[in-house]
């Protein structure tokens, strides 16, 4: 396989990576994805993806070995440039670079999760991971929600981005689309989550931290479910609700 | 009241708040705590906390209005010294601190969560909002856990940091004097986690985000809760696993 040395941090091709790796939005633009470290680079191949290229800290020749057949090429770099680039202060100096997944058109019947502007990377990562660990397959991400593929997100996702089909920008006509139910949580309506089944496959609605759900949203609602917080305090983070519901949809669904 | 006005950065009070505030640790050595924005100050005093100071921006009169009474003094600041000190880039510029709560001893027969040294401040916040709204009363954090009162997890706990009786720095022999069970999450043992009532009060064990509980704790664990995870991916972040295990032990259990 060819591979690529570069030396110096002001080398146009490092410089791209660095962009990639360290600006949470520069996917968009350049329309590729970075991925780090063993177990989701592992996670990506495992699920058929092929790494354009293959990045790696000149000391991990392990990563040569074990990676240089699954990409098209490799760029190696010296330890204190790879370091540089990384987020994580324990990688062991592996990186690939991925073609963002073109736009696809949305399933309608997929069970699908929405998320409604949410802004924190390590909610989005985690329902993310959520869904794909529930049978979910498909996240549809409204306009204003953290950047899907922000290197951060990838890494709360901890491999459920190569699992589900992605729609990012959405707007509320993509939802309506959708020909499965959807379900919201509610504070006042609906049946608590724990005490009913639930159609499946579904969509279910996840809101911004602060705001909640948008009352355009809500309105294209067919189904709530409450939380119970015998604790008196109606106040949980949004992954933690969408993990509550996701399992809950999962385990107790009828319509299989 | 007495308000201290401080316009220098280089007050040596201005300085011990900055620490207060940014060093995630200091907490410890200042047996104080920091509170920032109105829904944390306002959670904490509907609890009872009294702070010892009150912070303000200058152009907050409406803080000052609001919240002079609940404090022993007053400290305001310049907008652009408070946006320094600040953590929240949309605060209104209110913020308190607080005597850090003495150690107590555990309570062992309190519905608890033990954290077996969880790293990740967001995932340390949210399972003790999750702990507050599910009815749980007792949180140990074994050594190794992020620093409960770091103000990233203050943030993150959204006030439930005041509901919960806190114990950092535990070892087994505290978990040990727990009289409440102990449940734990696994893999391959156990029940299915909604397919059962479990025991209340009781104490549910978390573990590492990349290890789990150490086997030391896994040990001393009476009962296993599984998790269906019918995606196929057995992977779920622990703070979200953790909503799903106390919501479920929260509302289906036994011993009421």
């Amino acid at each position: 396989m060819p591979a690529l040395v570069i030396t110096s941090r002001d080398n146009p091709r490092y410089k791209t990576l660095r962009k990639l790796v360290q600006d949470a939005n520069s996917y968009r633009s350049l329309q590729r994805v970075w991925v780090e470290g063993d177990h989701l680079c592992d996670a990506a191949l495992s699920r058929g993806w092929q790494p354009q290229e293959l990045i790696l800290a000149e000391s991990n020749a392990e990563g040569l070995t074990r990676y240089a057949a699954h990409a098209q090429r490799a760029v190696l770099l010296p330890d204190r440039l790879f370091a540089e680039l990384s987020a994580l202060p324990s990688s062991r100096g592996v990186g690939m670079v991925f073609a963002l997944p073109a736009a696809q058109g949305v399933d309608p019947d997929a069970p699908t999760v929405v998320l409604d502007r949410l802004q924190d990377a390590g909610n989005v990562g985690s329902i993310l991971r959520s869904a794909s660990a529930f049978g979910f397959r498909q996240v549809l991400a409204i306009k204003g929600t953290a950047a899907l593929w922000a290197p951060k997100v990838v890494r709360a996702g901890m491999g459920a981005h190569f699992a589900l089909a992605l729609h990012e920008l959405a707007d509320e006509g993509l939802v309506q689309q959708l020909r499965v139910p959807l379900l919201a949580t509610s504070s006042h309506q609906g049946d608590f989550v724990h005490a009913r089944a639930w159609p499946w496959p579904c969509a279910w609605l996840m809101g911004h931290e602060g705001q909640g759900v948008s009352p355009a949203l809500m309105a294209q609602a067919q189904a709530f479910a409450r939380i119970a917080q015998p604790g008196g305090e109606e106040s949980l983070n949004v992954a933690a609700a969408a993990a509550i519901c996701l399992h809950a949809s999962a385990v107790a669904r009828t319509g299989d």
